[in-house]
């Protein structure tokens, strides 16, 4: 594959400024592959790094953002024969340092060395340079072959199946014959209707607030949708003081919808947090300590799920591309970040695309 | 509903003597519930019953045999509100004591209080009378209402995908992306490669026998069938001393099938007994003691899976008409039993409908 | 054994006036025994239960609280044989229905049919009579032996140790070599601080207030002791923004408690709330989910763990002596319960010997 | 620290021929450091990798045998900054390759690249060079700092310790009351007693065969030895069909150890492999399987249980020290290997102090 020597790529320059600029294309370390960027989708965590650093980010000036991408191998590594040149894969953000006490058992998003080069870490679009630009170095370890059956724009979005399937998995990762409640109706919520109905759920209730996205969650399989513009999911699902849901899967982030989260459960039963909520939240541990229940989180997509969720897509038994409704150039990357931020402007997932 | 004096019931009046005989329909206890019986598939385990008492078993010259089966409610208990008379449904066969060690820690199938009906345990058609019979007592712990869209003879194999299911749940329960080996092609194959399937394997193999059975897999869902007649499923499956499947499923009993389960999987690989062998195995441990290989092993269909069961065939992700190929009324039961115990005719699962 | 017609029992009348009656012996059903008893400790829930009635619990006028006993088997019913007159025991509180989907998972403490007498459930001190009588009816599934080197007053102490260990074991069960906090130094903060020493954890920090009760705590294993009103344990023991102890256990049930233990964890550690807030709590959920943290809740001493906790005591792995301060006749079981209420009167475990 | 140009090593030139060489003292990478190596402990696998070459392993005339060892760090990779020249330390065998399905999985002793110098796999003393050396190169991931209370001859058995720390925590971690068997009076089995007792066991079986090494099982606490020269411990232990210990540790890799460890757990009980058969086995699966039993197995120390094996001896929780019965010189290695093989000499475990 013919390489140039440079390429476009958004770099943040200081808090909120991203300029395409034209740089050398980075080469592979000895376990490293260089891939050409064909799709990097848009995320929420993108605008909060891109306005305010997280501890071990990249410095402003060299940081560019970008963690959910897809492409296709342009060079690799001395030590890489997993993979050929031309292969079409995706990515998943993290490569722990393989050191510490979390990586050596398999928590390997949740690196105790985070951010430290020199020890081996690196999660591409936070700590190191990501997708947002023609070509990205990523560790072998963080490469997923993709078949032609799944589009470069579905294989930006495994790493969103992969937080989800993370989470299910850490959940206890059986659901057959559960209720489980989603609540929140973003592409998180979405994909957690299709990957509970995928692993068995009896009924899975969608809470979400925005029409559009309700109408989609029903094609992906919820059984039941609960508008909270009309309806209360207390109510409706917590029925007795010790009924209730077997699983909650809080996808909103919001205040109230870990509230919700945390009521709806039947004793013994579970919550899944994969919305990450702006910061301090009031809720009723009283019952939800009396209850018997669990709380579980998930920091990215572990595991290998990002593998496991392009068996689902092979398989036909995950849809992310009805998740896609906005597609931009590069270069109108700053248009990008807007759309997915906008509040009028409706959007699930929006990508972008370097090549 | 208008309960008769007498019923039709088939009594072991002495090893492998089993009568057509008129005796008195049971009456339920406060917790109990007497189930019209429509339909009880053959088990291998019934054959074993009538010639060779196991340990707890209800003696010969009362023993109604019969443990996977289903009906409607014809009368309750007064202590039984959870459902009411005309109800269809499937049961399951283990009641356990509820006071031992294991059924307080939820393994009533592993109740240590076997057989002792003073202490509270029953096992419908093992250690009390069971289905094959026109009307059957049923502690209400041990009944599941099914929908009118499962026959009453598919619920006469819910104790089946039950087992299959609690093998699944012990075995990890998560399987998304997994290579998973099917090996034997009898009910209980045929209903792991549905729910290796419905739980998101990524390939399933069948490794089977017969033909026709073969055939149902594909349709059931097998990615690929390996024929034993032809092909040797180690060598294809064992690709290098560390590789292999993640999770190999025997239910086929043999000391083959076993010895292939034992060896296929990769380092780290789980293996699940669903066949019972007939007695001593012999098998290299030492290649699956130095793979870190997990093994696991059902006694009947736990944690509540049978209604597990039911909400996967409500919602279709599992079918059991295809494993039905027999049905023969009560007073034929032995031409019955003769057909599943036969090599020469095919069968898969065959029921009797007593009513 | 010699039973009386009549008992004195602490009889709730209204809330918060309890009496001691004359009332009758109760009697034990087949599957029940009748206990002499002869210890029982005060737990802040009978002071929540007097006051106000919880779901299910048994009416005031009739309702004897008390549910951490001890004492002599005096009677038992047609259907008990595992056990002796005369035998020494201790209790646990609950008797799941054992046909709900919670019982036949092993939840018995989160049984869907709490407070349900008809479809089998009991709770002890709490939906049913209890222990600040000299008799008290126990089914059999909630007794334990206790050895002659286990005193009653210990015994009455078990239900505390079983809710510690079952905490322990639902999260996760294992914590060999691990950083164990504990906050709060009531009774289930020292005994935490002992199980976790006993499992094997590398240090254990006390996280206290009372001087008192932090000397107990060092004398129990506790490693490094952390005096709340002197030091913040969230600046001593999350070092960085991703590391931190493996394991929180909150024990005092406050706000503030609750705020550090969600704090201090490393990433992927994990929270044990022992402690019942008083209601809703503010906290800091962003970093927490972040962080892929686990928290785990109990319901009473599920999963045999009383009986467990016998064992430990038995192999002198536990000890509960230290943490009786205060001692009663029943007859003052009023002033028990002020002392146990008193911010004043420095207490751990008070108990009431009502023989 | 003053490295010298040479060293003496252990070479293996031909099978079963080893001889003392002086090599150049090797180099450490960026990652590594260079252990000054003060004890090596003797392991059958040894004896093993010598005279018949494993999967992977380093070619015969290159090969330094040895992977149970201890000593300073005497000099470090570039980007090894966790700890300093002159610390004490022990070492675990399992570099992983860091990104196979099972290496992100945490399972790094079950690397699928296994031998695999190139995508980064080692395992010291097995594929890559060990330490019945003067100085060993160990990648950072598998050092742990050993406190001045633990000897280097303890510290060499530290595998051994996280070996078996490995085994119960993949057998669930949580034995608090249970009944645990131990089958074999060698390092494993002696190692297991303690861990049963440290977690809490109720009781602990030694099922043993040598009067000496029994002696020490009961110092170590083992509650009751069985010898097998006398007792029958099915008879004993399998007091009915479904009644038996909770846990079986097999630690001798005897056909007769294993027959005996899979038919003495109760019904849902476990058994761990701990010993490696020669080969085929032959035992009662019929038993096992209807019993609804498990069967776990490890390959080495996994999940950083070395580390937790430090802290337990740091604590006092564990002691080694009475398992080391001969000491040798490096020069001595064959006299050692000798003594360690031999039935007449008995040997516990047998190091090298090459220093």
């Amino acid at each position: 594959m013919n390489i140039p020597a440079d390429m476009y790529a958004a770099v943040v320059k200081s808090p909120k400024k991203l300029q395409i600029e034209k740089i050398p294309v980075p080469l592979p370390g000895p376990d490293e592959v260089l891939i050409k960027v064909e799709s990097c989708a848009v995320c929420s965590t993108d605008l909060s790094l891109i306005s305010t650093p997280a501890p071990g980010q990249q410095e402003f000036g060299r940081f560019i953002p970008g963690h959910e991408y897809s492409g296709t191998i342009a060079a690799k590594g001395e030590c890489v024969d997993e993979i050929e040149i031309g292969d079409r894969v995706a990515v998943e953000v993290h490569k722990g340092c393989g050191r510490c006490a979390n990586c050596r058992k398999g928590l390997y998003t949740c690196c105790l060395n985070w951010g430290n080069l020199k020890r081996g870490h690196r999660a591409n679009g936070m700590t190191t340079s990501g997708g947002f630009a023609q070509y990205a170095v990523n560790h072998i370890s963080t490469v997923y072959k993709i078949p032609d059956s799944v589009s470069f724009d579905e294989g930006s979005l495994i790493t969103n199946a992969g937080c989800v399937l993370y989470g299910f998995e850490i959940s206890g990762g059986y659901f057959v014959g559960d209720q489980v409640a989603v609540i929140g109706d973003g592409p998180l919520g979405l994909i957690s209707v299709q990957i509970a109905k995928t692993l068995g759920a009896d009924t899975v209730y969608m809470i979400g607030l925005d029409n559009y996205k309700m109408d989609i969650a029903k094609e992906l399989g919820a059984d039941i949708i609960i508008d909270v513009k009309k309806d209360d999911p207390v109510k409706l699902l917590k029925t007795s003081f010790n009924l209730g849901v077997d699983f909650a899967v809080e996808a909103s982030g919001s205040e109230a919808g870990i509230r919700t989260a945390l009521k709806i459960p039947k004793w013994a039963g579970k919550v899944l947090l994969l919305g990450i909520p702006a910061g301090e939240v009031t809720a009723d541990l009283k019952e939800f300590a009396r209850g018997n229940k669990y709380l579980f989180t998930v920091r990215g997509e572990g595991l290998t799920n990002c593998g496991k969720a392009v068996s689902l897509l092979k398989n036909k038994k995950l849809s992310l591309e009805s998740l896609i409704t906005h597609r931009f150039r590069l270069e109108d990357l700053n248009k990008a970040l807007e759309v997915h931020n906008s509040a009028e402007i409706k959007s699930i997932k929006v990508v972008v695309n370097p090549s």
